[in-house]
């Protein structure tokens, strides 16, 4: 045992490390000076220097190779599979690779970033082949003459193939898109008119935090250009924004990062500070962000509570009674940017991702192609044209920095979501009645008992299954929203 | 050449992780969710394990072999010279005496704190013989046949030995407790009354850290339990504190951390990063905070244009008018607390804890003598008896957390302000014209320009001698603590 006990010791340690090198991130997006920037950089860079050494150290090997698994309990065995995990992706890429791949995605955010502003594609396209040649060059490492792309979505989802998630992703697309189609035919729902005070909309949303189970705490809510959640454990903070035009943005925002946090949370103390002390996957992540946001936070019985705690925050504005303030929380309405997308068209944006990201990488599809493919896509799945690629190819940043195999991630987490909640339901037939009254505890601990408490401890489609009694599958999401929109839009 | 760079690069990370390592320091006395102390424990304990490592690493040593230093110039011997002394400082110490120092510390603050609490010195005496022991053993180490007081101050004010301290404090220690007498004897000026805004309070406090100088661009001021001064380079953060009885606590403990904080930023950028990036001691740091906060800050001629900013922010507030409030912020009143001390008495604390611990570590104290002795020096030097151990032995937390060494550089600080402040006269005549007119900049700019901006190029005494024009010695701070308090109490 003496083994495994250097190797926890060692990685609880890097644990703590990597703890720190995030908090960082969070300092910098939140409250850092903005002088501060060219030093950040280098703290930012020697932290990652020390965390990527730790991975690679041969002491590891050593005590991996030293190791008797037949003496450990589930706990140190699935302790020891992530750590092997992570230990082989992190020998496996050549270091001159790993520094090139740096290097040239570093570089290339920041091409993106003009390309955005002067929409102009041609501009970003031979750094995009030069980020694919070189993401390719490091799948090929990782695959080891496996499906490149499955090893790029082993990085963040383990466990699920490519193959699995175009079966999942194919069967889900025609439905969305009949659906879609029969929504956009129906008459609409009021929009939201007005301002409403960022200073009272802080206040609503610190509340809706803990209304959802938000530890404060163990954590904050500040504001960022970008919502996100940071950090595990005892220390998981979050941020949201504020636009005067857009209380939902705030609101559902928070939601959102308040089911990533707690996620982070909730996971049991006994593995806080090991490998399964955070979320086991980023589509499992997403899919507590997503339940909390959509199939809690935008159902019908939640948004009348919310309908009460929003006219005590701004009195009057202008939306009559609670049925209309749900069909007008749950608006679709046509737009080109994934992350403005509502939960009935947010999946298509990343199937469109995913297919072109896996053919780019298969060689099927060549840069000098993808804004048509892009353009003809988005056409044949929402209806009408992209009219600028800043609005199309050109509106996400993860290509730029590398990020394939990301994508399907977020759909995926729309996927398991459905499992979640068609579980969540069979459980608590009162759940309605609780989340009318701003009651989420009955859910968010039914969430915590059976997904969250687990961390790292089962593979991301296996504890979906465990928790939700669901073999993992679009057909509860499709089921979810073809009630939800079909009651809304009157289909 | 290379191994200078390849040390120099190493180096660089390494002052780039310890900046990580203080700002998680500054985020745990801010900001962080009080839930977050055990993790944080954990992580700022990996950091310093991180870092010991570094100061430890063996190629540090193959590199100080292999540099030829006649190819190097000014910057890079001082670098040199630097590191040199921080690697013999981390390699002279066997690891199981340092890990025993830090585990016996850890829990002496705690029983520290505790007999402070119940005012009993024979329940911290125990573990106070074994903090010294343990520290005496490490100074034997670092000193290696030399002086073992020398060794630890050496730890905070390099190039400055006990004998030196003390024939400065033992020359300014009877005219300070002379000066004090005649004073206690004289009137004494209002005391301020009433409550001030707390809201309103840290809005003028920012504005007097800009006022001082001090770049927002790179900083933040927030609120902590204890006022302090963050970070070197390009992320300087201070702290201070508000009580609604004692807007001058707010005032001068951020015109004291903007000493500090302005030190750290204004080293050249050149230097950033370095070993000579950021201040060259505890002295050298302590005479920039102080000569901020009295020579400049307690001034005539500052106080003058505070007093009407106070009025400005407050309202009348009882103090009619700024000769009055002049002596009302020089106010000196009997206490036994040295952190609550003035200018003029709190030098007295400070010789009374060198001489007690310098005694303790030659072995010509004991412990179980220290109350009492502690007692007769503090009748003998303000007046009047000490009523509990807490307002005498125990009030401060240094000795329990090892901390030998450290008192002097407060005085130290003070000796080395008056040095400058006679320069900063000789060069500015016009000053107390600017000061009036709440204008610092010509006096924080000479400070800049002439010690500021070497960071640790110069040692300390040297760096004074540089600035001010004078051999350090106790006569000017003696020679102004005569002028103004005589003044102030028509002596």
């Amino acid at each position: 045992m003496t083994a495994y006990s250097d190797l926890m010791r060692f990685q609880r340690e890097t644990m703590a490390l990597a703890q720190v090198a995030g908090r960082l991130g969070w300092d910098q997006e939140t409250i850092m000076p903005r002088g501060a920037a060219p030093q950040r950089a280098e703290e930012m860079a020697a932290m990652e220097s020390v965390l990527h050494a730790r991975r690679m150290a041969p002491a590891v090997a050593d005590w991996l190779m030293a190791i008797d698994e037949a003496t450990l309990d589930d706990v140190g065995r699935a302790n020891l599979h992530q750590i092997r995990r992570s230990h082989a992706r992190a020998t496996k890429v050549p270091g001159d690779l790993a520094a090139h791949i740096a290097r040239t995605t570093s570089a290339a955010q920041g091409i993106w970033a003009g390309a955005r502003a002067d929409d102009d594609f041609a501009a970003f396209a031979p750094t995009l082949k030069d980020v694919i040649a070189l993401k390719r060059e490091e799948g090929q490492a990782l695959a080891e003459g496996g499906d490149v792309y499955d090893a790029m979505l082993g990085d963040f989802e383990p466990g699920t193939t490519g193959a699995d998630v175009a079966a999942m992703f194919g069967a889900l697309r025609p439905h969305l898109s009949e659906l879609r189609a029969a929504v956009r035919a129906a008459e609409s729902p009021a929009r939201l008119q007005g301002t409403f005070d960022e200073t009272a909309q802080m206040k609503l949303t610190r509340q809706l935090a803990k209304t959802f189970g938000y530890d404060m705490s163990m954590g904050r809510v500040d504001k960022a250009v970008h919502p996100f959640s940071s950090g595990s454990g005892l220390d998981v903070r979050i941020t949201t924004r504020t636009n005067p035009k857009d209380p939902f943005s705030c609101f559902y925002s928070t939601i959102h990062e308040v089911g990533h946090a707690c996620y982070e949370q909730n996971i049991s103390r006994d593995h806080l500070l090991t490998p399964l002390g955070q979320g086991v996957s980023m589509g499992v992540h997403e899919s507590q962000s997503r339940i909390y946001e959509n199939q809690l936070g935008r159902s019908r019985a939640f948004t009348g509570w919310l309908f009460g705690q929003m006219k005590d925050a701004f009195g009057d504005f202008g939306i009559p009674d609670a049925e209309s303030f749900y069909a007008c929380v749950n608006r679709v309405s046509d737009g080109f940017i994934r992350t403005e997308a509502d939960e009935l068209q947010y999946n298509l944006h990343v199937l469109l991702r995913f297919d072109l990201e896996r053919a780019l990488m298969a060689g099927d599809l060549q840069v000098d192609d993808l804004e048509a493919a892009w353009n003809d896509r988005f056409a044949a799945d929402f209806g009408y044209a992209v009219d600028k690629p800043s609005n199309g190819v050109l509106q996400d940043v993860h290509w730029s920095v590398g990020l394939f195999g990301y994508f399907p991630t977020y759909s995926l987490g729309n996927v398991y979501a459905g499992c979640l909640h068609e579980g969540l339901r069979a459980a608590l037939p009162q759940l309605d009645d609780d989340l009318a009254q701003g009651n989420t505890t009955p859910a968010t601990t039914w969430l915590r008992e059976n997904l969250q408490t687990h961390g790292g401890l089962y593979e991301p489609r296996e504890v979906i299954e465990r928790a939700s009694g669901i073999v993992p599958s679009e057909a509860p999401l499709l089921r979810y929203l073809r009630a939800k929109f079909s009651d809304i839009y009157a289909l």
